[in-house]
């Protein structure tokens, strides 16, 4: 029978590859093993280039200094620096994945705030570990009306909503919130309780 | 509405590293797009480390010069140089990664040889395209009394095989066939012609 003392199948440096396939999301053991022998049936120069690529990756993309999306290093991100966008209002994202969902939307069109996270007493999370000094600085320059709140419509993204109302309303700026309701298309019957109760409380008139 | 101009959502970096991510087997744009954006929220150090092992992967894991297996650069593969394995049975794969699927079976003992394909005049692939001339080497040594094909049970796997039994059965090699049948534990209903064909063709007495 085959030597049980081989403790791996591959060459060390294959297996290290796997590795750090299998740590990417959605990833498994078995989809890691099938990437890392695809590397090895590609042209040495395109593995190269793809080593390149993500040696230079955290170096070349940072996050955009005024607004925290992705952006070029030592520059503002395509959504600060475009003439087209609206500067009167702002939305506050918990991530920066998220402004990307709603740029696909194609549903504002003005510029955003990402907060790294929503406020969460119990995990610790206070006003001072999100990005909320910076937005602070962003509504001083005034020109900006309205804010946007998108975070999650959970109790910690709400709580989030609530703070930023009750720091930037005083201050003359429109503080709003997105809709928490039933999804366009869903079927009623698949809601759960909280989602429905928030529809039914913030239904609206025809 | 949003710039229209922006033809791109991510830093050119990025876009490069999801464009190498959705070359890989099956990672659709989507699932690129999620591994490029996973890199962004991993320690730069990680991603560093992660382009290295990349970037040395192919100088680091080359075939082996004995039997093409995967191998570290400048010694036998672990099946070569394990001296657990038998060294008179050589089972034929077309392609390295059938090695460890048969590895995986534990059915195996011997050593193996990687063809790089099959014979397929139709694609112009001839013996001279094929590691046969290797194998031949191999086997003037002696000691190898069989070869097991292990070619896909297909039209130019057969040719391979029958290549191999004319090429190496008059030399006083024992060239034997993997069984091609209804698979173990498949229901009948569900095997196609060619393989019932072969299943009762080649039945055995019980």
């Amino acid at each position: 029978m085959p030597d049980a003392s081989l403790s791996s199948k591959y060459p060390e440096a294959l297996d290290a590859a796997i590795g750090f396939f299998s740590h990417l999301p959605g990833i498994g053991k078995r989809t890691a093993e099938r990437l890392g022998l695809a590397l090895m049936s590609w042209k040495p120069a395109d593995v190269t280039a793809f080593a390149e690529t993500l040696s230079e990756l955290r170096q070349k993309v940072v996050a955009c200094p005024v607004c925290g999306n992705f952006a070029p290093a030592g520059q503002p991100c395509s959504i600060c620096s475009s003439p087209a966008r609206r500067r009167d209002i702002i939305c506050v994202v918990e991530h920066v994945t998220q402004i990307l969902t709603i740029e696909k939307s194609g549903s504002f069109d003005g510029l955003y705030h990402v907060l790294g996270g929503k406020l969460s007493p119990l995990n610790g999370i206070g006003p001072e570990d999100l990005n909320i000094a910076k937005l602070e600085r962003r509504l001083q320059d005034g020109g900006v009306t309205e804010l946007v709140v998108a975070t999650t419509p959970d109790v910690e993204g709400e709580a989030t909503a609530h703070y930023l109302a009750g720091l930037f309303q005083p201050r003359g700026i429109l503080v709003s919130r997105i809709a928490a309701g039933v999804p366009v298309g869903a079927d009623l019957s698949y809601a759960d309780a909280a989602t429905l109760a928030s529809a039914i409380s913030h239904r609206r008139q025809m």
